[in-house]
């Protein structure tokens, strides 16, 4: 995995999602080779540009200017370009111009969670997954109850990292905000 | 309790100890008003303050310079003055001039927690608490070793605190870093 | 504090309220020995327990006679009988009855959550505080949401408390589930 | 990832490490295709089959005969029979038996993890990795120790883990048991 101080940042945008984060949404997402992933709220571009070293292609869409741009650079940083489109603009309007896909991360939702949920299931191809990311509480339970109306039972997951590095005095633990992941597969 | 911004700061020196964790340490001590308190490596004074609010007497231990007149100045400003004594000093040599006491607190110990926890077992008077709170790994697992040469079963708590304050988009949760809490009462 | 296995349990019956969690509501609903106290979905009686030992009077409400039987099996075997009614009804309509009151501690709702905060909240002497206990994220939420539309700023605070005891090969520790706060005081 | 439950258990043997805590150390360990990989303390063998879907070959070494039994069963039910050997032995003495390898896994170590980690560090491969994984607090200490006095700066993660499931009420969390990774890449 990339470290998280190997992205480039910027002040206004949220991210990286956390190492460790990024890799339980691998895994959950069982990306694989063939996969087109859409990746809404992309911020930093944390996830898009993992998604990219396992996927076919990544749509990274943000409403941000900022967010696009840094996620354009980390892009060329880790050499994923040919893997990438990075799109400037509303999530929930993207989805309709996009063919199917595997994989959907929703990262940041402007206020349209259920809509984004709605269609981007309908969007998602059989096995796909939906991976919902919430650092705010009402979002995930926003995320839950959407999925419920749609008759789905998703996996919920809090996750608490805390990181310590070895000094002279000793490992001091600095902890991680803890991030929520709401998540299912269509059948 | 005192809110964690009602303290005075030095960004020389750690703390206050987090609301809450003050919470959990004034309720593991059964701290009461007869009590006699020795909180050693004080830093910025917040549980000498609380402590000092329930008990008869504290005396608030540190090496620090920058510390102790930092505790006086919230000691000051949360009007406790007539019940704390701030000693600028080594905790470990300093035990031994205090008469027994009731509770001690070891939050700093500069390298010498296990003649801390032995000299300090010993002036503890029967039913007396000892409470190590540590942010680093090592200290935790110091003291368990040094309670059980001592023929004596710690509790540990280890304790992680997540605070969200209401936005317009909604509640975000910021962590604290967490707190392990060795303890035993002398029986 | 009273430990945890201290109070009587009953598998029908969700609790006691863990010793920290009982610690920090106490810190965080400021009680004093002149106040009145209601505890809606009391469960086991842990906090009706504790907050008796420092109020005037608790009112300990719970739909499920079991909770309530529990409750009272624990009010007699800490002493506190002589300062604890419980009462076997729906917590909404049981508020309708009582006089005003210091602290209102929320622990169950059977799904009346925002009812029950508009109509305590109204009732709720001046500087006085209400407490809702979460574990349920969709109950924090509410909560949340319900404190906004009544113009309030809840502190939401969520707890990971894990426990270890030391045995011969060391300390394992075990985690309690997460519990959220969410709490204001009438101004 | 391999749910949880779909691990075959043994209710002498701990584990299988959870589905989020197998990402990470996947993650974490750069495993690929080439690899041979070394788990002493296989347990139940969640990570034996998780590397062993990863990497050429997993020795998963335990000195309890139903681990390595365990182990074996889920093995063959995850079908990587042909990647992995299942050795019944002490992990730090079947250590000298195995040629270099890339990555060295320790989830139990029969209070020899300090030999076990030298060792290991030396039959290492260059850019190899050791991943200690600790439910106790000693655990953790001591592997801390051990890659300081190798002048190792290790890199030490604490994660938490809760999971809900929605059902009528809500959604409860349930936390798993903090695990600690001390880990490091060798040079």
């Amino acid at each position: 995995m990339i470290k998280d101080s190997d992205f480039i940042k910027n002040s206004e945008v949220p991210g990286p999602t956390k190492e460790e984060i990024r890799c339980i949404l691998l895994c959950k997402s069982e990306v694989s080779n063939g996969d087109v992933v859409v990746d809404i709220g992309c911020g930093t571009g944390g996830l898009t540009v993992e998604f990219a070293k396992k996927a076919k292609k990544v749509y990274a869409i943000d409403l941000n200017p900022v967010a696009t741009q840094t996620t354009q650079e980390n892009v060329s940083k880790h050499q994923v370009e040919d893997k990438v489109e990075v799109i400037l603009a509303d999530g929930l309007e993207t989805l309709d111009e996009l063919d199917d896909f595997d994989v959907l991360i929703i990262g940041g939702s402007s206020g349209k969670l259920p809509q984004i949920i709605k269609k981007g299931y309908k969007k998602l191809k059989k096995n796909g997954k939906i991976l919902v990311t919430s650092i705010l509480l009402e979002t995930a339970t926003e995320a839950i109850y959407t999925f419920k109306e749609l008759s789905l039972k998703p996996e919920v997951v809090n996750i608490m990292i805390s990181k310590g590095t070895p000094s002279s005095r000793g490992t001091i633990m600095f902890s991680n905000n803890p991030i929520t992941i709401v998540s299912t597969k269509k059948f």
